[in-house]
């Protein structure tokens, strides 16, 4: 990663007003380039549009991030309203956007890159939408690994495709990405060169939290330059883990997908003596999809989250939870997100010595599974396991249609934001409100499962399992349910 | 419908605090019946709660109804907050709870009953939770009709049957309610009676917004007589057409089934000439069921909803958009909405006379299939015309994981009010947090599309149908997007 | 339709054996074509097929028409096997085809085009294949109607497309037919002018037996004419009303989809008090798909379909027997096939007047609908009744995985037939085994469901219905479960 | 396993006819008992059976197993004819019938014992219908070790359960098996005791071959003890690799599942770059399902199954073609059944030394996929390899509406057999026609996909993926597709 000594970080713009009232707004274009001349929105002109009276955003709209209070409670921070305004800082025929999409694939990736093409085109009648190929280092990377002779179709042609209405009309419907992902290959100065070069003045960056602090870079860099190019995020995290907005893209059609493998289990469980049905979800940090699919299941007995430890043996552990529930019903349903445990797992991983059983190992599935197998076979009691992973079955699915719906509100905002000249921010969904946030408060901690909150009560009410909380523990150390991560490395 | 002249209607309990903060409250019994014991919330020996340290509402929680506000705005109207309470004015023991479900059938119809009694099961110990069969009615109906000789099995056999955790286990992935239901039937003092005579002390009342006014009657009866029986509504309408709270359960869901009878009228449309695929969606008052299916699909051209009148013939109407579209693409998708043209229809419907036949045209799909048959055969344009009425498919299918865990959310916290003493509220998501909504604001108006607001100007955008208004229309007059329904009748 | 007189139809070709075989062949272009050359079989050098010593079908290959056999009798009529030859009567660069979809939709129709296009290419190394648009009449039609200044991209552009792997690659995953489809539009001599001036040698025909019969006279007057030009079709009818063959491609879709609606019936009707669920399925003159959906779903509780007569009033009529379910159970299940009671909805239909409303009764579903509610509505006995229509949500979805496979076999059994040189013949599966059907034994008469046959017995078995049999029915003369249609029409 | 020694097995029954016509028959009744009374079908006063003339099979109707015949052929193999016969050698009242399910989970198990169920009571009147809890072992284990005090409720309420129509209505709709099933336990003496105690006189045993193996001794044990009772197997494999039978019930359905993970596989596999999706299906000894799937989704590039051996390294193996796709297409999708490459596999194993990760290499799929990773990773080219393994989730959905169907009439077939005496038979479809096939047919030999058999070559030419034979390897000497396995232990 580059630019280790950035000399000038953008300051955060707090507006206050009375009561109390904070307003964490935005970066906009006019901050680091005066006198940049505005156009009337050409949606003013539009026939769908022309009825509507209260099209347009007023410049003054809020939306508070605090919406359970007290009488006496100040008005407290708020963010900036996303969607259209009266006057933009780009003409149609100027815009030259870029798209790209990073990280693991999610639910509604296709459905966000078609809404940002068709509401740059139908909306702003904008023609040059770019495709980056395959992530952040598609803006770069040549295939001179793969392609010594250089016959390959030449660089443009490989890493990026121009997309128009038509070209984006059907992938909605269909799972992944059409433009490729990659993890990692951030290089800011790189792909900001490659901005540049490309003459590209609206970045639109989709991606995780890694992704966005990526994009805080580019946009530091471009401010620094002093171009007018405007860097709008859409965060996308099927883990559900940035802070700050109500929930993720496609977090509701994976917990629909996560159904299957927990009817599954709970079938299979079902039908043999004393089986376990074992289902690993995602979650590597944030177990909110192995806590949703559960509440919504309502036939899981035990849900393990990165958030809430446990340990297995002896009392209040997990293998004597297992044996109870097996005693008392013959079967039952783990559910474990991908991240849990993780303490267990590399303590025990220490001890093994073989390369590729470690490996195998370092998944939590396999691992807990081989373990509570081997914990049994000590005991004599005979019991049947039954592991799914259906991770890469339920992240490939299309969105569904709220998802749909929401995807398009998304991309539609990152649209309007960028054409009226706000650059440096993040589209996101705030109290059912879209608006436009900051980078650095969508990348200055994750968002978690708050295991002393209601909803995780709500879970430990629903399956009965134990809290495995050892009498020592201490949960007010981890009350805030996140923690800062200024020392994370950008990644991905 | 009985009681045509109510005495004394309570009062709203308005509570106003500084900054413009205003709290629209919920009756309580405390209300009418003075000096009522109370006891600890028993979850706080519940070892999944006792962990959950926030786990109690603040009494002074509450949610605003604007979220989109400026900075010198006043605070404004709020909601109470829902959830457990410290105090509780029911001893387990003595609760008798019963639920019953009106109106239409809506998917999550079961997780609700579902949740309403596990949840007062496992976070209430309350053993005493009677189903009442087939709507209002239910409560008091005798099947005498049927059954002269009396043998049937009796008054209580018939109509109501005591629900626990293990009659209710697997309901929620079956569509339709297990308690049956239907429409009207409302008479307060027979219904009052019998929960009188029955010694009931919680009634739990899921249906739209006749449902609902019928539960403030039901209300406002008890507190007249003084009874301590809380009255909690869960607002069950799958056109969404409820207002104040943020969408209805199932709604989600609606919206997903209709994507495939869309899909098919795509299908059919694209390999057919001049071929029109035409689907009929639910939405008798309102179009939101339509109007997110558009949305989310992104396969319709025209879509048409109660609140945005339209017209058939001329400049600017219905037939010329569709044959300006058949010559463009040779296809074409129409959504409708059931309530959609009823001006229309019933000027059509006068002008013929067959009983069975006319009866037929009141359905409006068939009616506008029918006459835009009519146009083409008279215009010697040959067309295909598919028509798909999907709305019992969507109805019955269960609920999707979304809805389950909304509709457990709803459940639990009707659970909670009915518990800590509130009555004569429904439980509601009003900005993303679950509220107590005092019933007259949940019956004063409907909720409807409003098409001057961006929404709607969206779906024009991006079907690029026309507007349909024709110039002397003053959209300003129907602006706040619902009407006043004082007079509307209580009939289902 | 043209050829009102035909001179010389060709004759069947009948091969007889020992012990009673006998075979009925199907045409070969060297029947009227002396002389012609062969070549071999270029999948003699495919990698893929070099391996497999039995590849080629061996010339004395059949399959009998009848196996339920006692051991005196005598061996029976067989049809020639399917599958490559040795040799072949086309040069892969010589080889011309089209392919033409006509009729209704039907689950598979795309996988029958893909498997074709790929099966010439992969297999055989046919580069020119062509699609014709819309039907039969696409060989001919100008759109000059719509298009009068003739400006509209011209002849081939519109009514025809040229096909290749790459784009029929994702087309399996799609409902509808890519090539679109038509009713009629047969008009021989246009057709095979059109065929003779294109150049084209290989005609592929996917349809019901009104396209069979119309690509039988296709074959006769190419056959008149001299050409060397294969005519294959390809059997679709998602009635599964075409004789011979085990069933249709897309059948076993098309009763899995049919679940949907009959769950969805069942799902309301046990929500409410007297409740009918109906369903309307596909089937104008044979009510398998009818029959296969109940006996799949097993919660119908009446099937009606066109081969069994019922009636409405009266002892053993339908009315007593809904009166009596309704009185038993409360709610009830109904199936019906499209062209069921034809007799019963003409007698009706006669004594109304009003157009629209009467068309609409032409609809069994609606007019069945409105009997039952006039009936009890004059019994003063109040029910319910939902009406559920899926047909085009049935017909529009894509193959499921069985359907895949077996247009895939279909396919390349067309094609091989083809390229050995057969003519006039259907590709058909047989007793589990693909055949070459000449088209005089599919179109003679249609496959019916045999109401004295086990299969109907077991549906009644398990719906319990009555036989709806007035005791003057003789069934005997109906016994062999089709009927001659020398003189039905060619109109689709 | 019991009876090492078995003194008299009974010998088949060879009927032989004119013109080579052989009926390998299956025993009956009184075969070993004489003089049993007979009693007339009760279906012939069944009002649903009455109309149908032709219900009865007549006692001649055979079924070849042969039918792609040359006219000179002789006529070969038949088995007899399912259906209900005029006598039957059972009284209603008299019968007392068992069902057992034995193995893996497959789709239609709960079908198959919901239709014996309904049809010995629907069709029969019989009401002792006794479901044998957790597979042969059911039959006599006692729950004592979980249950030392034996309070358990006891060995019937245990280990059975009652069975009727109302208990087994809605379980068709269910995945899994409601009688539970296990592997293994098959202790003849111990379950032909407990049959004779009980006075059970029909079992019906639904098991893979292991289990019809099973069934064989028993059959042979009850002949030998000169009992009254029929045994009737229905096979049950979702891998079809039961020998002489069209296909297995749960097939379709299963087939119809894994398209999802193959989808999942492809969409993973084009979004990110050098991607390959790895899928491994079921099949331990035959691979049919990956290859009906593999023709099904046509989305696959290699397919891997247990009958086609293939080698990693080097020139014509894996790696060289996965290394091949990769650099053409940049994504890959290879579906590998479960038994595929288990010499590589075991080779492989003996070298690694840890025991959890050598038992988790176990899997052919996490092997594989570690081999893979390896490869690529000494090649220093980077690749993704995302791995899906849907086993658990394919076997437990429900069976889709053909399935059912199926499970339908095999079921009431086994019920006709058992009825009229015959005993020691697997109900099966041969060529599209429902038989009864003698026990020693289905275990012989397995049923395995034929490499050099033109649906194989099929699958190459789909998927064009190298025979990855080595020149040395002879076919012929496997050419029969399946291998004597007479010294295969009972073990399931």
């Amino acid at each position: 990663m580059a630019s280790a000594a950035l000399p000038e970080i953008s300051k955060p713009k707090i507006v206050d007003g009375p009561g109390g009232y904070v307003l964490e707004d935005v970066p906009h274009l006019t901050d680091y380039i005066p006198d940049l001349p505005t156009y009337p929105n050409p949606l003013q002109d539009n026939p769908a549009y022309s009825v509507v009276k209260q099209y347009f955003v007023h410049v003054d709209d809020s939306v508070p991030q605090k919406v359970v209070v007290h009488k006496d409670d100040p008005k407290g921070i708020h963010f900036r309203r996303a969607g259209a305004r009266q006057k933009v800082y780009f003409q149609s025929d100027d815009v030259h956007a870029c798209i790209v999409t990073c990280g693991g694939l999610c639910p509604g990736l296709n459905t966000v890159v078609r809404e940002i093409v068709c509401g740059l085109h139908h909306m702003y009648g904008v023609k040059k939408v770019l495709g980056i190929d395959g992530g952040y280092k598609g803006f770069y990377a040549k295939n001179t690994e793969l392609d010594p002779e250089g016959g390959y179709k030449g660089f443009y042609a490989k890493n990026t495709v121009y997309l128009n209405p038509k070209v984006v009309n059907d992938i909605h419907k269909r799972g992944g990405t059409i433009l490729g992902t990659s993890r990692g290959g951030h290089d800011t100065s790189k792909i900001v060169d490659s901005i540049q070069d490309r003459g590209i003045n609206q970045v639109y960056i989709i991606g995780g939290d890694g992704t966005q602090r990526g994009a805080a870079l580019i946009f530091e860099e471009i401010r620094r330059r002093g171009l007018k190019v405007s860097v709008a995020g859409i965060p996308k995290t099927i883990d559900n883990d940035i802070p700050v907005i109500d929930k993720s893209f496609g977090f509701d059609t994976a917990v629909e997908e996560a159904q299957r493998a927990i009817n599954a289990a709970h079938v299979e469980s079902e039908s043999f003596e004393n089986c376990i049905g074992l289902v690993k979800l995602m979650g590597r940090y944030s177990g909110f999809i192995a806590m949703y699919a559960t509440l919504a299941s309502r036939d899981v007995d035990c849900c393990l989250i990165p958030e809430s430890p446990f340990y297995l043996e002896g009392p209040g552990g997990l293998f004597e939870y297992i044996e109870k529930r097996l005693k008392e019903d013959g079967h039952m349903v783990i559910v474990i997100a991908e991240g849990a445990g993780q303490e267990l797992l590399s303590q025990s991983i220490q001890s093994t010595t073989d390369a590729s059983g470690n490996k195998l190992l370092q998944d939590v599935g396999l691992w807990i599974s081989q373990s509570i197998k081997d914990h049994f076979s000590k005991q004599k009691m005979p019991i049947n396991l039954k592991y799914i992973d259906p991770t890469y079955m339920i992240r490939a699915v299309p969105s569904n249609a709220s998802d749909n719906v929401y995807c398009t509100l998304l991309a539609q905002s990152a649209v309007h934001g960028a054409m009226a000249g706000y650059t440096g921010f993040t589209s996101g969904l705030v109290n059912g409100r879209h608006t436009y946030i900051p980078f650095n408060r969508i990348i200055e901690k994750q968002n978690k499962v708050v295991i002393t909150d209601r909803m995780w009560a709500r879970l430990l009410s629903s399956t009965n399992q134990p809290s495995f909380l050892r009498p020592s523990t201490n949960l007010l150390s981890k009350e805030n349910g996140s923690q800062k991560r200024l020392d994370k490395k950008v990644t991905h």
